[in-house]
């Protein structure tokens, strides 16, 4: 073979190729209801914005610290303190490119080439490709709405392997938008700990509640790696910024890979998001989560009206993960059908995993109310 | 061990003691000379930064193409044609998150566990670091000033190993400032075919030279991997913003990784990015090189005088690679004597390879001439 052999095993997003055909679709004057984004569809707030253009302004433009700003970090240390109740020392606090430079680092930091990872499918799809990259095996457990689609601590018991090496988990979950509570977080921790593993847990989504905040591992224990992002509540996808706590012992190693790997992070987006912990952008940025707690409630009704199903609600995020097996078994097919024939794009189950993934499909809510209510009436008359 | 065994194998950069121990007496009120920044010290010129300001003014924070905009790899593609005559198709032009995310790219798509990459030894530190990161070796290939401070045809016919897979050249190189010109580059390209293997060309520093501007080796072939950034000729460092021009076969194996590893890059620095393209932004950022010029030619001629030997004069970047025997034969002791006693903080050879590394140092003229002569001063008054 001309390049590597692990070019093999990584997989594309499968969702890409509906996207395509959406862009010629709409290229053609189709007007086509966009229910896949994993982004939200407001752009970032104002506070953040000014912020970033008064440091451009400033001239900040050079390289940070390789472990990110300092007042960034005391904001992030901050944060878990109001929010949670948490303290997180600022040491321990990585600011990364996005969750995915924090979930790259994660895989480098505790694998070992063969090293496996349990992972719960349906789950996020580059999570498989950073433990590949990092020469390890994504060990995918099944679950359904009977496991509230999440590990366990009975299913980290029952399928940990020889060379399984950690249990990764995602509260709310992408794409089912389900949580794990504080028992359930704990329950996992000393499951993982029994077995002399490490915990990672991708708390990404946190902030976008629908009920009751998110409880975070931190509050149960020092030795989790947590994910984070700048990207979902306060809304600086582009930005490509996030965040992550590790273990005191575990700085040294990620700031030396950091150093050699992104030398800094994007200094406007560390500006910007110095000003997304006011009291002015946390109400802004709340009130935003309010109209994904509305999207939610509408779009989970009309859909199981149409007739998908959808066991349990989910608890944040902004997404639905639906099980399209009234109407086939081949939900990629589906994907492209619903696109060609009612103009509606969503993402295939394909891209979340193995199981049962050829009859589920993920909406997303990343669009106007306006925007769901066209999309719902174009999916019932098509699939009805 | 707790961690992943690639740890013990992935350097630090050596500089942050000097740093960090700098900054220390600047808390003090020392007042410390640096000359070791890897940046330009002019922040980014207006047109690229009210570029980005406008973008965000207009809401555009959201992901963007995986491959980077449209448009941007279009002004890249014109820029090959205008300052090279070389004719690169869009489709071959990767952004990315500043050529630290290029050369991880690069070598996850070349390298299979074990296979070595031959590289010029002293040369950027982390280009060792992605090659392990990939599971591969950096194989050092000791150059002086005799070879240019460069990997050459015959070099690569006399070094070539069993396991190894690529070269990897650097021109402008850090540290040294050596340039390959178009013989050297054919001569390199030619070796390396013969051995089946890929080249990999840094052109990071192009823009930013002295006399005749830098070839590119996409003059020569369109097989190589070539990398680059609007880091240093564009003064763009904290943006976090590089591209990479690949054989076409490569691009869809870099696209795949590239959406699972960043998903998207920075979108104020691309839209930034775009103004830099104009006759406006192309005079001012040439009349920083010439800035840069005029700095070589004092401090190169200034530190001799001193008693450091630089045997060659660079022909590109903002450094000088300095031989310090006449005064030690442990240039990282010295650069902390340098610091504590001078003032004046540079940075030790060992970060740059093994090969009579504790003997140099690299100064950067990355601050005012002011500060330079300030500098030499205090270096002249220590040493003489």
């Amino acid at each position: 073979m001309k390049y590597a052999n692990r070019l093999a095993t990584i997989e594309p997003f499968y969702v890409v190729d509906v996207l395509t055909r959406a862009k010629l679709l709409e290229r053609q004057g189709v007007d086509v209801v966009q229910m896949v984004a994993g982004e939200p569809d407001f752009p970032t707030i104002d506070p953040i914005v000014d912020a970033a253009k008064k440091a451009l302004t400033e001239g900040k433009t050079y390289y940070t610290e390789a472990l990110g700003l300092l007042p960034l970090r005391e904001k992030i240390s901050e944060l878990y303190q109001t929010r949670y109740n948490v303290k997180v020392p600022v040491d321990r606090i990585v600011v990364t490119p996005g969750a995915s430079g924090a979930l790259q680092l994660t895989a480098l930091t505790l694998l070992n080439p063969g090293d496996g990872v349990m992972l719960a499918d349906p789950g996020y799809p580059s999570n498989r490709q950073f433990i590949r990259l990092a020469g390890g095996e994504p060990q995918l457990v099944p679950v359904s709405f009977e496991d509230n689609y999440q590990l366990t601590g009975e299913l980290v018991d029952k399928y940990w392997q020889a060379n399984t090496r950690a249990a990764q988990v995602a509260t709310p979950s992408n794409p089912t938008g389900s949580v794990l509570n504080f028992d359930e977080l704990t329950a996992l921790h000393h499951a993982v700990t029994q077995k002399s593993g490490h915990l990672i847990v991708d708390e990404l989504y946190h902030g976008l509640h629908f009920d009751e905040p998110c409880d975070t591992v931190l509050s149960i224990t020092d030795s989790a790696f947590v994910i984070n992002s700048f990207s979902k509540y306060f809304g600086m996808t582009g930005w490509r910024l996030g965040w992550m706590v590790v273990p005191e012992d575990a700085v040294p190693h990620i700031e030396k890979l950091s150093q050699n790997m992104f030398i800094s992070l994007s200094t406007p987006a560390q500006y910007g998001a110095l000003a997304g912990f006011t009291e002015e952008s946390t109400l802004l940025l709340d009130q935003r989560r309010d109209v994904f707690k509305q999207r939610k409630a509408f779009l989970i009704k009309a859909l199981r009206e149409i007739g998908f199903e959808i066991p349990i609600e989910p608890k944040g995020a902004f997404y639905l993960y639906a099980s399209a097996k009234k109407f086939t078994d081949d939900s990629f097919g589906v994907c492209h059908e619903l696109l060609d024939k009612a103009h509606v794009s969503v993402t295939p189950g394909k891209d979340f995993g193995d199981y049962l993934s050829n009859e589920h499909v993920r909406f997303s809510f990343t669009t106007s109310m306006e925007s769901l209510e066209k999309g719902v009436e174009r999916l019932a008359r098509f699939l009805r």
